[in-house]
């Protein structure tokens, strides 16, 4: 069945299609039918590339987290500037993409953490452990602007991140529930203002 | 069928069971015979209270949003101290609350606005309702806080109140995720630093 289909039906791909279907979806509405007519796979095909929906998704959030961290890099270090006034841009530009995308189908890891709960240890394992490598790599960048002065130096770059990174997944809710970017922009409009350095002007 | 059933059975109890079914499962997931059997009351009882699923999920936000205002009101009129004082008081009960509820079945809310964007317009708007109210709440509080002198001034209650909704609706979404009240705490005391006003002294 799988003869003669075109190369775009790499594993890649599949995980890339599948990573926008559970977004949209969720992983607990999301059947397998859905899966194979979403990603234009076989059953048989699919079942070569992984072992059941559960690892699907693993991969995906794994996948997912790869490409965010690559496209974040390289981007960061096309921009000028501070490291801060960096970040600000990138988040800005974050937040011009979800005006585009109120559903939010852009954020895998925030849509897929409100299921935690219901999920399988390996899911939740995968959620974690992105997590975590979020708010790892969060921490790294405040660390960054601490050093460079423009990021306060009484609280640590880790409770800055934890800080950060709650404040954006729950912002993103509201994003949802206002159906408007606006929530979110405020939000990262007050958050800068609280984590900045005191003016050494006073 | 409904004759000689125990007078718990009233409305009132079947909106707070149905609260506890969809803060643990989610609106989606729960279907109407789960619904039936958790709160104990036959079909044709249940459409004697309610039009549909929609309709009393839209009651039971409502009537949740009731008790946990009063709620609130009442044990803060309980207690001593600044106001920022008593705030801090309440919400590290609900983290000692949560510590033994780590699926946070409690915050049916927090729970239910992940779901919005599959949800209906009914039902989205009383989610956009209930959180709005939240929002104006917390809104007087920083107010309250600001004119006692507690909280610093260079940014608006209103801006504060949605910096401290989006944080703690995040860092639930962690506490599901880490399975630990610890990052939900942790978020909490930074919060109030980042909050709190300069200290005259300097």
């Amino acid at each position: 069945m799988t003869r003669g289909r075109r190369p775009e039906h790499s594993r890649e791909n599949i995980l890339e299609k599948g990573a926008e279907l559970f977004a949209r979806n969720g992983y607990n509405a999301t059947g397998l039918k859905e899966i194979l007519e979403t990603c234009e796979v076989s059953k048989g095909s699919f079942y070569n590339f992984f072992e059941n929906k559960e690892q699907f998704a693993v991969e995906i959030i794994n996948h997912h987290k790869s490409i965010e961290f690559a496209r974040w890099e390289e981007q960061m270090a096309a921009l000028t500037g501070t490291y801060l006034s960096k970040i600000q841009w990138m988040i800005n530009d974050e937040i011009r993409k979800y005006e585009e995308d109120l559903d939010c189908t852009g954020c895998l890891l925030a849509n897929l953490t409100g299921e935690v709960s219901q999920a399988s240890p390996l899911f939740s394992a995968a959620i974690r452990a992105s997590s975590q490598e979020v708010l790892s790599s969060i921490e790294e960048d405040m660390q960054i602007c601490q050093d460079e002065g423009t990021v306060r130096k009484d609280l640590s770059a880790r409770e800055l991140a934890e800080m950060i990174w709650n404040g954006w997944q729950g912002a993103l809710l509201q994003l949802k529930v206002e159906r408007s970017a606006e929530p979110l922009r405020r939000h990262v409009t007050t958050l800068f203002k609280l984590i900045e350095a005191p003016d050494p002007k006073g």
